[in-house]
């Protein structure tokens, strides 16, 4: 591992750098929370959607649930993929980021508090540059924090606070020529030896670390330096997020 | 029917009044045309995807294809929709659009022109309030004219003009209590007692005529009527694609 | 458009000729109404099947409900087509014109008056020569008033009256060489420039008008010839219907 | 087992009687061979798709290939049984089915004289009341016999004679009170302690021997007198299956 | 025909001779019931899940249901097969060999005795030379045995005996160069010209009786031929599986 | 996090300690590679179908390709689960575990060397009772060794050696009640605060890191304790895969 701080990428980022993250709160007149989000190039739109009650094998435990889905449009990607619907199945990639992307929220909700309601987060990804499950993660936060708001003003769940134990942003990282680098672009994502995508909370505890040899096997040294890189993005995506949340919704 | 000109919608317009519309020329940065248009509060990205080649039931005639697929996010919506990927198929009101799209479009294209290329037309409605299916058509053209101009660029098609016989747009009009109305909204669609989705050309032909009656019957004079002013409504659609179209692209 | 009533069409008809249309009533032993109905060579099998109940979405609203399944036998056509049920998905063509019946024959059905019952309209296409959806409506009608009847021998209804509003039929028409002509036969369809189907109440309003260009756009004095043509042709179904169901059944 | 020759049925036949067989030989008109059969009230429609050309498995091989779909219209049965198109798979009752029909009609064939075409037998049941596998495989070797005399007319297959080698006929039996019936009407098949299907060449050999008990396990005395019954029906059917193609066609 | 008693098959037996059959009772920790069972290199896992209650046609009548699901492991055969779940349909054949095998063991079972609850068995192939069916069969008997009497002992079911009326179990046979051999090894049944598979019970009644002509038809001494040797071999595999069931298990 | 390696688990077990891990190479006669696995009570067979050949996508590169299909037997679990062929789609955890086996044993296999040639990993749970993704992996290396040996005695791949460029193996890890614990087994991973899967190679390398938090979010030096007993456990793994391959093959 060669780590190289003060070098250039292609599109002028150092390797510790986001991309332009920005989060266009309640972008969605119809859902009770939404955002469109976007890293760089990437733009996936999250709605949340509350609804009064459980899925049948949760019903009586006096407990809420949240649950993901992701999807590309056809032509988001440089060239058209057949759609899913038109195939009739789901493909891998959908499914397992589709289960990733509920793992995270439900690991910062409080379901007792929540009550017996349901949020549904659709993550649908209008433009992708790499990236895609990080960002969609980090805008479905705001989505979420929106409708929970929503159901405590609709009196669905208890006036105190809504039911979050705290925040959740996810980032990617990964080894490019033995650099260490943060939040990759496609042509990153590409030549990148290890790839790893990191959910953390607010608070900078881990939710989820999935790291993956593309190429040769990675040791502790580059895991740790991933690591490390990778708490520092998220730290930056949580201000982010604390501040659109901040500001009055239009 | 009762002809009442001077009656106020509920969002203020006159019954022969086109909501806002507006068409963001080149949104997807992936796609070889795309639009994201807006009829009000209904919103719909077209992409525009042009390939090299055609089906193979349509192989080594000298003739392109241009086809569409039409679909709603989950959440476009009022109330959540399960995602058709998930229930493994398509359904029929997607299905029917879909192939009212691809049709439409087709009935401007010059297929001997255009060779052994293929566009595929992906209509996604990202919000929706009434009109989804005219709004993509409408927007669809913008998407393929870009998309034909980029073939053209790129020596797919000859060098002379892009094979567009026409330009195409769609607009539906209805009748509610008695009175027919132009471009109607989610809540004006679900009272009207007719119902009719008018596909035409730049030159002010029929390309589809839909007419449906959703309470009673129609006569032949309020099929008149409404097909007066689905074609003042479609001449003025005519108006801001050429317009978009003669803008210089971002 | 060069109108010529005394032209002779391939099998011998004037442009505004019917072809033969036969109906044999109550074709079908188990069905609760049903009926064959030929429109020249094509043929199409029509069962009505009343059961008491409605979908679980309109359950407890008093009303009834009227759908419809359209589908074509493989060998109907002249080369086989693959079964939908071995594809394992129902095509477009089949979802729109299954809608078509359903919508249609619910515009002439009391639904307070049929009261929580459910009627299935079955359109088994055996043999396809043209116009099969025009064929399916005008037979299902006939399948249909007898299940009603049925009903309300039954006592599932009541005493009354069925609780049919009008009758309705549907024919297609088209614009052929420059003539306008009645009821197309397949080899007339494919060479259509515009293609309609209409659909119309015994009273002679319409239900749908389903007009498309498919070489060339339509005018308005084109459609005006065709909806011409069209209210004579379902004006001669209405009484081929009336003279079947006055008929005492076998 | 209490054999009871003189018994009557409930619909007057004495045990050994089949019910009125009919075959109506090319009633479809696009088909190269089709045959609507009824035993009794069971009618089933079956047609042979000669087309040139074998399956991409078998290619090169210089033989033929005959295969067959079984299904049943939702309304031929006493209550309608939704779509196997529309819910997307192919039921295990129907899958064996065609695949019986097959290797029934495949018994009689010989494929190197068929060459490289392939015979596609659909059989759809138009109304059930017993038998409907039987009398499919009696009606589908007429249009078979058909649609391989069509190959040969038009040079498919050699000129010599149609590459059969025998005919194939089928019918039902079983115990019901302890009495051996033939040919099993839908109220006796149901009341029935042990069915079984024979299906059998014209010489009288066996094709296909399928007997299940369905209510106690049945012994040798009865499954010989079974087999003696079936083998007098199928020679029966081979009778009027001769007379049938004996006649010139319509 | 001509009979060889004393011929010697490619492995060494006579043509009346079963393969070396064990069955290991007991195999998977987590069944109610289970057997792996060998005959020879054929290998199935039976497993026999028992729950209380009934499928929801069946609620009220106080009986219960047996039902079966048989499957191959892609690489349980010599070249790979897809997986059906990854294909998204169950083939013909594994559907009609399911039904085959929940029809041969309900055949020996007291629905009454039972009462409300369902036994599910689960009939994998992990390897596979021939007779894959009537091995599951066999070794199905001995996993359902265990699950009923799982159930007597958990009370679901009355104390005073396992609601069995006798046990079954399964065996195929065919001639080959006109010898009739019974237990087919998979190079064996390829070859065969007549194939059968009988299940029969403990008594020696018939249960099921299929028998197809693979090649030439087959007659009746035939017939009578294999049936003999068939009910040979179920008598032998009744002693094995009762010697297993009196064994104390592990 | 209270570390405490003194700690016995309810299966006697040190926090430290795998469970009996065996492996039977060749368990399967038809596949080229193959190996029965089990890590305690948890069972699966895997094997390794060599084909000459690549996908489409990939032929005429001069790679080969390695992929991977995982499933459970619908009873190896504690309750039984419908079969995934049966519902006609394969769920996200299976999907998931699958692209997870067949990227941990694509790492280990040199492309290049494999040339045109395809392995087809098979996993199918026979008995499930925790960490059935990493005893997979661990088994699938074992089946694909034999399976790349066999492909070099038959010449399909260079003499020299097989394209291997080392061993993987995989191991669970968890977080409970404070104490970090190697290979857990089903009522320890389902309550497990932090549950973690590391796929290593021979020469302890990672080729996979994912860790969730299932209760709260664990922070690094939890972390980097769950990794140095995952290490090891993969060390043990190397060991046993090494000695199993060293062994003459029955």
């Amino acid at each position: 591992m060669t780590d190289q701080p003060d070098l250039l990428r292609a599109d002028g980022r150092t390797p510790a750098d986001l991309r332009d993250v920005t989060i266009e709160r309640g972008w969605s007149e119809h859902a009770e929370g939404s955002a469109l989000i976007s890293f760089g190039r990437t733009k996936v739109l999250c709605t949340a959607s509350f609804t009064n009650g459980v899925p049948r094998w949760l019903t009586g435990k006096g407990k809420g649930w949240v649950t993901a889905e992701y999807a590309m449009l056809p032509r988001s990607t440089n060239s058209r993929n057949d759609r899913e619907a038109v195939k009739g199945k789901i493909g891998g990639r959908t499914h397992e980021i589709s289960r990733l992307i509920g793992r995270s929220l439900r690991s910062v909700v409080d379901m007792k508090a929540l009550g017996e309601n349901t949020v549904v987060l659709d993550c649908d990804v209008l433009q992708a540059d790499g990236g895609t499950r990080t960002a969609a993660i980090t805008g479905a936060y705001v989505a979420l924090a929106d409708a929970l708001e929503w159901g405590r003003e609709h009196q669905f769940i208890g006036k105190k606070a809504v039911p979050l134990t705290d925040s959740v942003s996810a980032i990617s990282v990964g080894i490019i020529d033995g650099t260490p680098m943060l939040d990759l672009a496609y042509v990153e994502d590409v030549r990148a030896e290890t790839d790893m995508n990191v959910v953390a909370t607010g608070a900078g505890a881990f939710v989820e670390v999935q790291g993956t040899a593309e190429g040769a096997p990675f040791d502790r040294a580059e895991l740790d330096a991933l690591l490390d890189l990778a708490l520092a993005g998220t730290r930056e995506l949580t201000e982010i997020q604390r501040a659109v949340l901040a500001a009055a919704q239009a």
